[in-house]
C-alpha cells in the first residue's frame, strides 16, 4: 500500500480522487499494489462530505508525513503552487502536477531539486492534458535526435477556429459560443493570445531539446487576427487554418514560436477538430509520429496525472531533465524559412503578383518558401492584412 | 557503459545498428551513459566490412558473456528465434524484440520467464513499428481501465485500400503496384489476408485486458474481399474503407478480430493514408487517444526497438505483463452490434428496403446498427456481396 497527498480540489483535483478511486482494482493490478489517497489538501470547509477525513488545510501535514511518498498538485498557477511542490520536494516526497504555468516558468529549479533528493517531479498532464506525449518523448524516442515537435495544444483556440470554418462565423461570436458552451473561460486571455500554447511548447523544447526556454523568449501571436475570411481562403486553397506551438532545432539553437498556421487538409493535423489536441514528433530515426486526444477536462488530465503519480511510487519513473540554456539559444522566428499565406485588399498589387482566390473584396495568395524577412521585401508594395505560415 | 548484442543483421538489425551509432551522443545523454553493440548474431560472413569484430555466429557466445546486459531480437518468425530469446531469458538478459509473430505465439511464455528471471522482456515495435503505443498503454494509461482497442495496424493493406480509392484501381493492380514499390511482399498472404494484422491485435489485446489472447482464436478477415466499387461507394457515403484490427471489452471476456470497416471520413482513422499506422485506445478516464507513425520501416521500427534496449539496460523498465485466460474468454465477434455497409445486385430487394446508393449494376446501403447474427435475418432474401462494418 502506498500513500498519496492531493494538492488542491477543484475540477483536475476532484478527477484524480475519482480516477484513483474508480479504478482502484485496475490500478492496483497495473501497478502491483493499493494506492491509498491520504490527504487532500484545501482550504475549503469539506465537514459532511466522504471526503471529510482526508481533507487538511495545512501543508506542513503533508510535508511532514513519512508515510507519504508522493503528491499531485493540481492548484494551478506558480505562486501558492510553487511554494508547496518545492517544500515537498525538498522535503523527498515526489510531485506530480498538470500545472503548465508552474513547469514552464518553474520547472528547471523544480526538476533539479528532484534530482538533488532523488525523488521524481513528473508532470505529463502539463501538456496535451490525458495524452500520453512527455513520457512518450522522454522514452520511447530516446533513441533518436528529435529534430522539431508542434502541434495544436489549446484546445479553446482549436474550437474557435473549427467554428469560424465550419459555420463561417466571425471571431466574437465563435468566441462568446465557446464562451456559452464551457470552451473559453470568462476571461480568455490566456488561450486566445496564445499564452497557454506558449507554456506548453517551452515544456516540449526543454525535453526535446534539452535546455531551458522561457515563456518570455517565445514569440507569442494568438488567434485574434484570424478572420471567418481567412478561414474561407485557406480552405478554397486546400487549407485549414490552427493555431500551431512549434519548436525547431536550428544549428546550436530552437526556434520556439505560437502563431496562427496552414495546414493542407490532406495532413492529420488539420482534421483535429473541436476541443482536441495532437502534437507532432520529428525524429531523425522514427520520422514523423502524432499523438492525439483530449488535450483537457476532468477524467482526461486526471488521467495523466494519476499514471504520473503510479509512476512516482513504483520508484521505476525517471524524471525529464534539462539545463540553464546559453545566451541567444532561442533563435528568432523571423529567420525560419516556410510558405506563406497571404491576404490583401483586391485591389492591392498582390493579385497581379501571384496566383490569387477572391472573395467580394479581398484576395488571398500562397507565397513560394522565403523567410519572414524577405517576405516583408517581397510584399513592401502591398498593404498586408494577414500573412500566416504554412506548416509541412 | 552498457553492452548489448543484436541478433539477426538483416534490415531491421541494420537499422538498430544505424540507431545505436549514428545517435550515439543523444543516447548517452539521454540515459546517462554510453551503450556499446558488442556483438552482432549473423550467419552470414561480414569478413572485410566494420562490422568483421562484432558478428558471431554462435549464439553461446553471447548467452554466456556476463558482460551482456541485454539483446534485441531482430531474426524473425518464432522457431530460431523464440530459442535464442529463451536462452537468453533463462540466462538472465534482458530481450527486446520487433517480432510480433513471437510475441503473439509465444509471448505469455517469454514474459514469464523474464519476470522469473528478474530481466526485461520488451517490444514496442512489434505494434505500429516506431510508434510509441506499447509503453504509453502499460505506463501512460495504467490509471484507466481500458475498454477497447482499435486500428490501422498493417501499412501494405493501408496503401493498398488507399491506392483503390484515390485511383479507382481494382485489388489486384494495387497489389501489383505495391510490390512494384516495395510496399509488398513477393508472398503478401501474411498482409492481405489479415494474418500480420490478427498478430498484433493479439499483443494489444494481452496488454489491455491482462489476458492472453492466441492468433488462432482471433476471426480474421483480409482485404481480398474489397472490390474497387466498395471503396467508390464507401466514399460516396462518406466513409473511407480500412483494415481494422479490433479488441473490445464484452463483460468478462474480449471480443478480438479483423475485418474491413468503414469509418466516417470525419475521424482521424479515415484519414490515415499510405502505409501508415495507427491506433485507437479507448480507456475510462482519458476518452479516445490515436497515436500515429510509420508502421515499418527499417528506421522507424528501429527507433522502438533500440529504445527498448535503453529501457533495458536502464534498470527502470517494466515488463509488460499478462496471463493465462480462461475458457470462453476470446467472445465470437458475431454477437458485436455495430452499424454495417451492405453491397448487392441492383436487382436486388436491397434499394427497396433502405436508402441506397447506385452504380450502374451495383447498390450499397448503411444498415442501422445490429449484430452480425441479425444482419443475416434482416438481409435473409438479399444476395450479399459485401458486408462490413461500421466503427464510430
Amino acid at each position: 500500500m502506498k500513500k498519496v497527498a492531493l494538492l488542491g480540489f477543484g475540477t483536475v483535483g476532484g478527477g484524480v480522487e475519482e480516477v484513483l478511486r474508480v479504478n482502484r482494482d485496475e490500478i492496483a493490478k497495473n501497478i502491483g499494489e493499493e494506492v491509498e489517497l491520504k490527504y487532500i489538501l484545501d482550504i475549503r470547509d469539506f465537514t459532511g462530505t466522504p471526503f471529510e477525513k482526508q481533507v487538511v488545510s495545512d501543508i506542513s501535514i503533508i510535508e511532514n508525513d513519512p508515510e507519504i511518498v508522493a503528491a499531485a498538485e493540481c492548484i494551478g498557477g506558480a505562486t501558492i503552487a510553487y511554494d508547496f511542490v518545492k517544500r515537498l520536494l525538498l522535503a523527498g516526497k515526489s510531485v506530480v502536477t498538470s500545472n503548465k504555468e508552474l513547469v514552464a516558468v518553474k520547472g528547471l529549479e523544480l526538476q533539479a531539486i528532484a534530482r538533488e533528493k532523488g525523488v521524481c517531479f513528473l508532470f505529463e498532464a502539463s501538456v496535451g492534458g490525458g495524452i500520453p506525449i512527455i513520457r512518450p518523448l522522454t522514452n520511447d524516442l530516446a533513441a533518436n535526435r528529435i529534430d522539431e515537435v508542434f502541434g495544436i495544444v489549446n484546445g479553446t483556440t482549436n474550437y474557435i477556429l473549427f467554428q469560424m470554418l465550419q459555420c463561417g462565423k466571425d471571431f466574437d461570436t465563435a468566441l462568446r459560443e465557446a464562451q456559452q458552451n464551457g470552451y473559453a473561460e470568462a476571461d480568455p486571455t490566456a488561450d486566445i493570445e496564445g499564452i497557454d500554447a506558449c507554456r506548453k511548447i517551452c515544456i516540449l523544447s526543454d525535453l526535446c531539446f534539452g535546455k531551458n526556454v522561457s515563456p518570455e523568449s517565445v514569440r507569442t501571436r494568438g488567434i485574434t487576427c484570424v478572420t471567418a475570411q481567412d478561414t474561407a481562403f485557406a480552405e478554397k486553397l486546400g487549407y485549414a487554418i490552427k493555431l500551431i506551438a512549434r519548436a525547431k532545432r536550428v544549428g546550436e539553437g530552437v526556434s520556439a514560436y505560437v502563431a496562427p498556421h496552414l495546414i493542407s487538409s490532406e495532413k492529420l493535423l488539420a482534421n483535429v477538430s473541436g476541443v482536441m489536441n495532437a502534437v507532432v514528433v520529428r525524429g531523425n530515426a522514427v520520422g514523423d509520429c502524432l499523438f492525439y486526444g483530449a488535450g483537457a477536462g476532468k477524467l482526461p488530465t486526471a488521467s495523466a496525472v494519476a499514471a504520473d503519480l503510479l509512476d512516482a511510487v513504483s520508484g521505476r519513473a525517471k524524471s525529464p531533465e534539462w539545463t540553464e540554456a546559453p545566451e541567444g539559444y532561442v533563435i528568432p522566428s523571423e529567420t525560419l524559412s516556410s510558405r506563406w499565406y497571404v491576404r490583401a485588399a483586391k485591389s492591392s498589387a498582390l493579385g497581379e503578383k501571384f496566383d490569387c482566390v477572391f472573395s467580394e473584396n479581398e484576395c488571398a495568395a500562397i507565397i513560394p518558401e522565403c523567410t519572414e524577412t524577405e517576405l516583408s521585401g517581397i510584399l513592401a508594395s502591398i498593404e498586408v492584412r494577414s500573412a500566416f505560415r504554412i506548416i509541412e
